[in-house]
């Protein structure tokens, strides 16, 4: 059994952590942490994780966990997880960041998108980018996992394939992305109140969105040329899923089945990705709990663009489920472990 | 007391005329007309129109019901209307056809869409498209007005003042809208069966949407050209309302306050349209139950792309709002009449 | 035109007295205070109310009010409303209480569910509990309306007829409430974030809520008799609407065609009560947006219970609404004034 | 590995049973039936279930499928699964029935409430009503188990144990239930889509719901006297989901430290009922996929009622989780094989 803690168990993405390795035959749960929950058993702040009775919230103090685990799951804010990264790195264990202090390889671009520096270069030049799909040799090595966003895990898987194979036009990508409000975390905000977001839906960070260089970042190292693309969220009133819809302008005429056939080609052994049918589309419904990232095409002939549009979980493939993915492979579990659970429809 | 009658009146677009007609001074609703629910009260279909309980749902006898209104609205199936339409207008009455039977100037293209051929081309010829903000002086003087879709309703306002004045590139225009279920219309259909609907959210019709050739040639005759769109509708667990989010790039660069002075000047005399101070965006939530349509603004200058969101309710700027507005206009009652309701908020 | 002052316009009760007497013909808004959101536009806090973009929300200075309306409402919290209560009414000005501070007449039983004293007791002596149903009469005469709570008003509107005639056993009823989240009113709590209500349904307050007192109160005096009830109340995954299904053992046997002609008899003439035919029950979502109390009922012969289900507009029938009726009534409009509107469906 | 088959596969029950089972480590699906989707994939009915498309659904042909099964779910309508319980009863087969038609001990009172008659009356004699909390000795000896409906469970798992220590006065006891709308099955109905149950709430079928006289069965048996209860459902929006709030005057004055004392040592052992710590209530969002059933308990010292609130997930506990239960106690597996997932939250 590997030892493992959970840094910033209180919010959202730090509850499906604990759902999802409650659930993992290989794995021990030794520690979980949270400043304002400290003293609380897990079931007091998450009452439907019942089966962590027996974990009780502490203060993230870095030097007591340090003996306690091998593996550190980092689900803290942006910000705060830079130090509570390095340190741990520096100390040899795994660490698994689900914040995106480490996404980012120039530490420019970062300081620009969040507004600080970053503090620990060194160690952001080890951390490997976590979306399995494109480097999960890199991640069978790494000590640490910059874990994706949700946004860009969804957007990237769509377009991976078109890149590759340049399909399409890079610099007039539209991405359109519509996220359940669960991403925007557990907090007491009248912005994400209930009465404010139910039967409501609007665009937010129009063109701002954190979210942007980190897609532009491994966009641009699949097509090999410096790429910006319109990124646009909306909330949607779901609990969760992101559906993200791409326009990519076709390069020249292609068929329907060439595409079709360089998609199925490079996912069909990705045990999280699937592409649908031609000419079906997917609903974040049908993903909901699953670590699944569903993918639809349409070749829009009349304008000559690539639509792809893409369905995950944003807290499981989009978060913690991807971060246990990453765990898996890191440290030679079978891959799909804790995570073959299915959809829950309705 | 200007008698109206309205063909069609079971589904949401028909309690929606019932509804905002019911509060109008200047007109009396003197039959309303339904295959299925012939026989029954109003309130027995729609029982929040308590008010209307003196309505009878009868069968739609075109010959009896002829001399029993001046405005006749149409609130029937695509197809299913057309005839209707030709005989009311025939008959020198004045005719607002909710359906797409005469929106699409060319029977060609309405052949291509719908399925079925166009069999009142010379009627279709006399036919407004009842847009008030493009063609507010032709509706005046119109017998035949062809009530818009709704989805080309949000996506036309929010392009209208960057084609008018040459701001955007036309052949790269992205349109990607979100559509609560009412959209739908009042159906027993799976596909929009609670448990389908709720906690979902998806594409459809992507690239084939009957819309499309609406919006493109509405958007051609505004910038003189013949293009075409990429515009992929979504179905929103809501009841109300369209979210449009549109991409278009800049010809040239352009300053933010160009833009905004642009979309001011073209929409301040506009009862029922409103410019979002920069950087706000529109909550369908804002809207609901009203006439307006918001538009927020965005100038993405990293990619120098315009980027234009805006709302509606589907069922009334989008439909029946519209619908009796342009009645206003036509019989030349002042144009807010019956609609200057505030949205319901929460 | 009468000046009326709101106190306490930044809530959702707040936000619909704006929106109700923005329509109103007889009344001008002179002025709407919040302390939080002092300076901002009434548009700035509730987008949705653009009409009301002259009125900028100002702290509450009683003194300064004074003067500048006949009329005020108070929207305030519970036991904030006390002191400015007294004061407006002490300076013969006409009072609007939505909060609960005036409608408990035993100070001891307000001090006791309320947990401080009440400091204005020959002032709570003015006050008339504002159901008009009951108390029109002296609503027409009184200058201090004790608005009711949401959930006594369903409650209470449901029994009277039963009570009135002695058709039930007054010591045994049941009264289980379900209420839309913006009962929660309008803040940022964890508990009424959209993650936490949506898909979920809970009881809350079992037992112990502080409007089982004002329910009793009212049937007690109904009844002629001192009584307690057994109310709970639950938060449902939507906007507005409370639906109360009230339980009550038949003292004899009585034919359904008895207790139907009581109920109508009692309520045919009032403008906002509308008794449901036998066997039709109400929903919520039918009197949205509206100010009116449907009544459905059941008299359950195996078990000899009558069951009687009610459904307002928490907001409207529930609050706001009710307080605009009772000024109507106070002032001497025409008591429908501004409160005609029809329900939004879907 | 035990073959099953699945009668009636393409509703929600049925999807259901196909989730749970797919998971299950000692059973096999070798069929699953539909009469209108027959020929088709289970993905292409229920895409969440990808993992099964291997299955093809196929009509029921009791003969073919005979040989193909140790152990027969049958999720088909009420009526119709008489005959083919039966079929597979006589044959020696295992049966686990999720219709109504084996719940009922008296063919008389099944008759009178669903309206036709029993054919096969020893066979009914010979079913055990499968709530394991009360019969599960005999569950573990039959080979014909009558699963419980949704409300049933929730309501007798609610008062088994006030019933069993005579805590109450069984001749008044209320039953307020509210379910989400999967309980309404899998149809194109108008009453269940989307835009008629969203932001709606609304009580049905009171006093006449045909699980009445199966919770009457249940409750008399356990307390000795033939009682009847009241008992009304609701339609909640949301996917899944009962929450059922009992009110039961209690015989005499007992502690609150009594009561939890008898809730506690009933349920201790039981591995799906969760007695919450007295003053929490449960919500339906925190059972939501699991096969829990979580009761809180009140002494409302006020009234002297027993007040139990309890929550289930209707298609789980309430359906098809219930009915795995079920099964792995007859066939003599780990009781929560299969059956041990958390809830999905948010």
């Amino acid at each position: 059994m590997i030892p493992v803690v959970i840094c910033g168990g209180s919010g959202y993405t730090g509850g499906e952590l604990l759902r999802i390795l409650s659930g993992h035959p290989n794995i021990e749960i030794t520690a979980v942490t949270s400043e304002k929950s400290a003293g609380k058993s897990v079931p007091e702040v998450f009452p439907h994780l019942h089966e962590c009775r027996h974990l009780v919230y502490e203060p993230l103090k870095k030097e007591d966990l340090l003996d306690r685990a091998e593996v550190f799951f980092l689900a803290l804010p942006h910000g705060t997880s830079q130090d509570a990264v390095n340190f741990f790195f520096s100390k040899n264990k795994n660490v698994i960041d689900l914040s995106a202090d480490y996404r980012l390889t120039d530490p420019k671009v970062y300081e620009e998108w969040y507004g600080i520096p970053h503090n620990f270069v060194s160690t952001l030049r080890r951390a490997v980018y976590g979306l399995p799909e494109i480097y999960r040799k890199r991640i069978k090595r790494a000590r640490l996992i910059a874990n994706p966003g949700c946004f860009p895990t969804g957007a990237i898987l769509g377009l991976l394939p078109a890149l590759k194979n340049e399909l399409v036009d890079v610099f007039s990508v539209v991405i359109d992305s519509k996220s359940g409000t669960s991403g925007a975390g557990r907090r007491a905000d009248l912005s994400v109140s209930y009465c404010e977001v139910n039967e409501g839906f609007k665009a937010y960070g129009v063109g701002t969105h954190r979210h942007t260089p980190e897609i532009e970042q491994e966009l641009s190292l699949l097509c090999g040329k410096k790429i910006r693309v319109n990124f646009t969220p909306h909330l949607l009133p779901v609990d969760r899923g992101i559906l993200t819809t791409i326009y990519a302008p076709m390069k020249k005429r292609r068929s329907v089945g060439d595409i079709v056939k360089i998609y199925d080609g490079i996912y069909k052994k990705e045990p999280f990705v699937r592409v649908l049918e031609y000419g079906m589309y997917p609903n974040i419904k049908n993903v909901c709990g699953t670590n699944i990232c569903e993918v639809g095409l349409k070749l829009n002939e009349r304008t000559n663009t690539l639509i792809v549009v893409t369905a995950i979980d944003n807290l499981v493939k989009g978060a913690s489920g991807q971060a246990v993915q990453n765990m898996n492979i890191m440290m030679g579990i079978e891959e799909k472990t804790a995570l073959d659970t299915l959809a829950l429809f309705p």
